[in-house]
């Protein structure tokens, strides 16, 4: 682990890494469908569909076709696509709803020991989100969990959608650090190989239940990563915090 | 202070409100000076001089004639600047030695009860700094003082310098809330004058020793704006946090 040594700043990917979206997005979406008359809508597919829309529409704004436009408008947009896959007319939900249903991407979960996790790492590095939600997404949602990020990074002060390489560099640029002294946590590989090919150090946390039960992806490190561990405990244990 | 009840998130004028700048970078540059053949010049009057630079620098960006260039940036050739004017040769200097005096600005410490009163306010509102700083420089401060920001903001997220609307319009942007929702808390009658026509609250609180024991400006509240303190503790008592 001798790369290690010159990492100052650990960001970390949020959205299955550091909170259970698909939980999160049913628990508050089981109680709308319900009061919609829609009750028979698994909330956890809901979730899933929502969720499923989240990479096209950013694959907009990474190819230039839009311009950098946040997650909070995306995620509102790909509501109002998915209630009328389900037969829903969102203009007859009304305005407050619909904004307080799409809120609920700010209260998402911490996985249980995240929050001790950074707490811990945070004694020896600078910890913040390299995500791509938007600032007041990951600044409400750590306020009501008690995330305690150092600062609030990612594509929205970037201006860039992860897996872009600006998402990265421009990063390590505002922290003023180089790509070496920045290390990328994620349960995705996907995501660690973007940012290793930008130069920052690796840490792989597996987080095998995100899509549910019967998750097919990311349940193991697939390329030698600079640290692989269970989750953020055993992160903090391996890097000696 | 009725207009209070919408407010919800707090931030914060840096330099001079939140830290003691002047004693700060006195503090680094005295022995720097010292270790020069240069321990004749006033530490304080060397600080005086750097700080008298700031405004020019930023406003090159403001009119446009230089695109958004942040701080750490204008400090260090302010630096080479005030070195010259002095008769000292930055280049006989070494960079490493100049790059370490510009981290001064990284390393000020907060006025005695700052900390204490932020961890007060933190339970209630939002906090953030909204400083002309940039997001490194705001970072390493806050994690050297143990200032708990729950976010780091300003001109470097807004792209713009206060006292340009921008700079105000996009922090209360960026966190998906109207601008009667965001209040301003500023040692400076002028700031706090930009952030109310920009339509945001604002909190003054006094610093008469931020320019030394002769301070002449800002020594109190020059419009009625919504809350004036004596210090953060003060502001705390007064928010009912």
């Amino acid at each position: 682990m001798a790369s290690f040594d010159a990492v100052r700043a650990l960001v970390f990917d949020v959205f299955g890494t550091v909170v259970d979206w698909r939980e999160g997005i049913a628990r508050d979406a089981a109680p709308f469908l319900a009061r919609h008359g829609r009750g028979e809508i698994d909330p956890r597919g809901f979730a899933d569909a929502w969720r499923k829309r989240y990479q096209p529409a950013m694959e907009e704004c990474r190819t230039g076709r839009r311009g950098f436009t946040r997650l909070d408008v995306l995620h509102r947009e790909n509501l109002e696509l998915i209630l009328r896959d389900h037969g829903m007319d969102p203009a007859a939900i009304g305005e407050a709803e619909l904004e307080a249903l799409n809120r609920a991407w700010h209260r998402l979960d911490p996985w249980p020991e995240a929050v001790a996790g950074l707490t811990r790492l945070k004694r020896r590095f600078i910890i913040a989100p390299l995500s791509n939600g938007n600032i007041a997404l990951m600044l409400n949602m750590a306020k009501r969990a008690g995330i305690p990020w150092d600062a609030i990074l990612g594509a929205e002060v970037a201006q860039a959608y992860k897996p872009q390489p600006e998402a990265y560099l421009r990063t390590a640029e505002v922290l003023g650090i180089r790509p070496a002294e920045l290390c990328l946590v994620a349960a995705h590989n996907g995501d660690l190989r973007a940012a290793r090919s930008c130069g920052l150090a690796t840490a792989f946390v597996t987080r095998p239940t995100e899509h549910g039960p019967s998750q097919a992806t990311d349940l193991r490190a697939e390329d030698p990563w600079d640290i692989v561990a269970r989750d953020f405990q055993d992160l903090a244990e391996k890097l000696g915090c």
